[in-house]
């Protein structure tokens, strides 16, 4: 049996409110493709857990209603004292159990919708996801080892999010959770997927679209993350700037952080 | 009087759940700062007011429960006839009653937090902020003749957000509001404000900050706008890619959405 082919672990985090969305279809798809290839498969579908988007005070069980909310201090100690709120630990619970997360939504606004942000606002915790005492960002990271990748739908064309188009370049408007988020925390992103037109997505259209999304997961575990640079790999200074030399002075652009292009 | 001190009307939108917190520090600033130099200021303070941050089927009371949910032709109706969520509505009202809006927030995960997210996903909804109702996006605008700032906070130090910082300059990290958001609906962006090392922000710096952020407000009216290009101007093609010559082919970086540099 080759490496490609041994069963792993696989989450999936999908946010759209209609059960007969695009975003679901998209979701039930994968579900069912990863399965069928043998990987075990858990599920987050935000909506339907009724998922709280917004981080407060009620994150920390044991905050003093009374105290000052200082959310990195809280953060801190509720993880290091196992005392976050139990849908949060549910969560961080199966990161942790997870090779390879799938985050699957529409893009709204360029970037992911509320409900999903507010699961990455609260189970992305300090201490947990970042913090001295998970291994240090860019590369290490708290979550090294696992694979991630971005799987989204847009209103717009595919010419609208190309290198010259309009939107910005897809990889840009996504550089927060590719980079920001995923590469932070140690996981390694893997080009998005994105299906573009998704308003009126013809029939044909959407089994082109799911046959694209089979392969993609077919590599899940084999095709080349994104080759960021790392933090501590002798590119940057202790201000995190990229070190003379690196790359040409006044070169633009967020492919700067890219090892090699 | 010149026009620099004519009275206008802001809407600041704030994010933080702690009201000791230096989001809310600095709000408070902004507040009574402009209304010292005669503006009209409103306040949505996203958590004092338990905005619901999740867009639903709730945010239309006319859908018919057993209906699918399509978010665009049902924000679309909803706006049209009046029918949005009386939350949603009344923001709607500020926004048109503004001449300059600032979202004020801490950057969580290179974004704005969940709750502000959700301000965004439910306030701008199709026919009102874009759609055939409304002027066409990236210069005219549903919004267009209003100013915008970005006013936020970050724990990691300036040079991680420079040109050559491992986080990604920080006009990069926050193109999606600014271009996406902002420049879409036809909203006016300024170079966003930004404190960093917000995590120990000893008293000197933080009266540092307030004086630039003066500074910047005094300047909400009259500082030039980000020059983004307008999508109509003839810059782009039917495909809202840059036309070939615009930008030297393999250009890289989003500020090729620039009109000069």
């Amino acid at each position: 049996m080759t490496t490609a082919s041994q069963p792993r672990n696989v989450l999936l985090v999908t946010a759209h409110p209609e059960p007969s969305s695009l975003t679901a279809a998209l979701s039930s798809f994968a579900v069912d493709h990863l399965r069928a290839a043998g990987h075990r498969v858990r599920v987050s579908d935000l909506y339907a857990m009724k998922w709280r988007a917004v981080l407060d005070a009620d994150d920390f069980p044991d905050h003093p209603a009374d105290h000052r909310l200082e959310i990195l201090s809280a953060q801190g100690e509720a993880t290091r004292a196992g005392r976050l709120s139990p849908d949060i630990a549910a969560e961080q619970e199966k990161l942790l159990w997870s090779d390879a997360v799938i985050l699957q939504f529409p893009l709204w606004w360029f970037s992911v919708p509320a409900i999903l942000k507010g699961w990455i606002d609260r189970v992305f915790t300090f201490e947990f996801a970042h913090g001295p005492s998970v291994p240090p960002p860019y590369t290490e990271g708290a979550l090294a080892g696992r694979r991630a990748l971005l799987a989204t739908t847009t209103g717009a064309g595919g010419p609208a999010f190309s290198d010259r188009g309009a939107h910005g370049r897809l990889a840009d408007v996504l550089h927060p959770l590719q980079h920001g988020l995923f590469w932070f925390t140690g996981l390694a992103p893997l080009e998005p997927f994105a299906v573009h037109g998704a308003k009126d997505l013809s029939a044909h259209a959407f089994a082109a679209a799911r046959e694209e999304y089979g392969r993609r997961l077919d590599g899940l575990f084999t095709d080349e993350p994104i080759p960021y640079r790392t933090l501590n790999g002798g590119d940057y200074d202790r201000s995190m700037r990229l070190l003379p030399g690196i790359e040409p002075e006044g070169t633009a652009g967020l492919d700067i952080h890219l090892r090699s292009r």
